[in-house]
């Protein structure tokens, strides 16, 4: 079982009271090696736990893994004291392409890969017809939020999930890292061929950035529900792909960025 | 003047209530491509606005730039439809390293770098003696809150602010990213010959992860003060550099997770 929070002896200070010494929980941040044929090729700073699920989240948005079948070895194990994935990819299947120097509002986006989200899907991510009610949106927070355990101990892991329009949540996953949050619940609809998760809503417990929706696209959902706001190029993608986009859900409100017209 | 928040029109639910179509303000994420020496190094999704500090507070992390000499040239202009800064650095001065894939809880890190943090001082980063009352800890993100601008106006926008011992705030800048809005404060530190940032402490909105210690390491400051929670690997480092860690630092309360010997 990996360890996801761990204990620190802190002290506590209240002004006008004397400082007091106590243990508190912390959420657990370490290193991830991916390793394709023997090769270290990334290393993703996250919480320990369902690391096969982050790799292989990764591996969505990053190459051209698409179902299963396309990763051939994916097996986890601990060397020189490091955590690492070794990946082994089916023939002709395009590998992870290094990028340069690459930071951004929420991590690892080049430019030159803004064009390239090599969705799952084309044209509108969801079937005709389909549509959520503005009650299930409203609620999808606090359903994942009971489900946020590491969230509970800390207050301060994020959480992401994967929802249908009746507001069933597929699975939960917390990191540190938002988006390795997200890689993991993508990694999941892979080991159980749901991608592209058509129909599906990613939920978020925090902001969207550019690089949420560029994980959304890849995965094929039909919209992200959001605790927080978008940026304004999180807005512009998600309306460019015709995504549903809604943020700032919280007590019974919310705002609809992008798709609207998919609300009831 | 850069753009830093934009309006798209918007749909308010309220459950309940009809759902009303308005104008809302939303954060400006855009990319900012570093050049140096005419070659593309990285890119960064940021929030537009003081792009020359955040490219030379980028260097102060990644590279051997320790002062303002070190940069030769540091021009920003639009090229391409794209807001680019170009570099040149001082002879003898070491380039940032390209990172193969690199992703982490905040972003940009490689465990490779872990050891790696080159900070401006060594041994404890504050004058012997130098110490700072619980007050002015508690009062710190408050002091900041008041000149996050664009964070009243699109509540989606991290800030970071440099502060000395008495509370005063050198500067405050906003970001998408955290690590962008500590990047342009350590930007601002270096073109004011302020670095290291000795007895200054480092304020951030958010949490904190080992990205921001290993930024704040660089930047040489006494402490980080946060109003969230930090990541096990944040305390873990804090304590390793002899920082003070402050988090969870709201309405009169905080936790110091190392460094408490500062505190009056």
């Amino acid at each position: 079982m990996a360890v996801t929070t761990t204990r620190r002896a802190i002290v506590r200070v209240a002004v006008g009271a004397e400082p007091a010494r106590m243990p508190d929980d912390l959420a657990v941040e370490s290193p991830l090696v991916l390793a394709l044929d023997g090769d270290a090729l990334a290393t993703l700073m996250r919480t320990p736990g369902h690391d096969l699920e982050l790799a292989a989240g990764w591996l969505v948005v990053e190459s051209g893994v698409r179902r299963q079948e396309d990763i051939v070895t994916l097996r986890a194990c601990r060397e020189d004291d490091t955590d690492r994935v070794h990946i082994t990819l089916a023939e002709g299947v395009r590998a992870p392409r290094p990028r340069a120097f690459v930071t951004s509002s929420a991590c690892g986006v080049c430019s030159a890969d803004v064009l390239d989200l090599h969705p799952l899907v084309t044209g509108a991510p969801h079937t005709a017809g389909w549509t959520v009610a503005r009650d299930v949106l409203a609620a999808l927070p606090d359903t994942m939020r009971v489900q946020q355990k590491a969230f509970e101990r800390t207050g301060a892991v994020h959480a992401a999930a994967l929802a249908c329009a009746q507001g069933t949540l597929a699975c939960v996953r917390e990191d540190v890292g938002r988006h390795n949050a997200v890689d993991k619940v993508v990694g999941h609809a892979l080991f159980r061929d749901a991608l592209p998760a058509r129909d599906r809503l990613l939920v978020v417990s925090g902001r969207v950035s550019f690089e949420i929706v560029q994980k959304a696209v890849a995965a094929g959902v039909a919209g992200i529900v959001a605790v927080s706001a978008p940026s304004s190029l999180a807005v512009d993608l998600a309306r460019e792909y015709g995504l549903l986009l809604a943020g700032m859900v919280r007590g019974g409100r919310l705002n609809v960025y992008s798709g609207d017209d998919l609300l009831r």
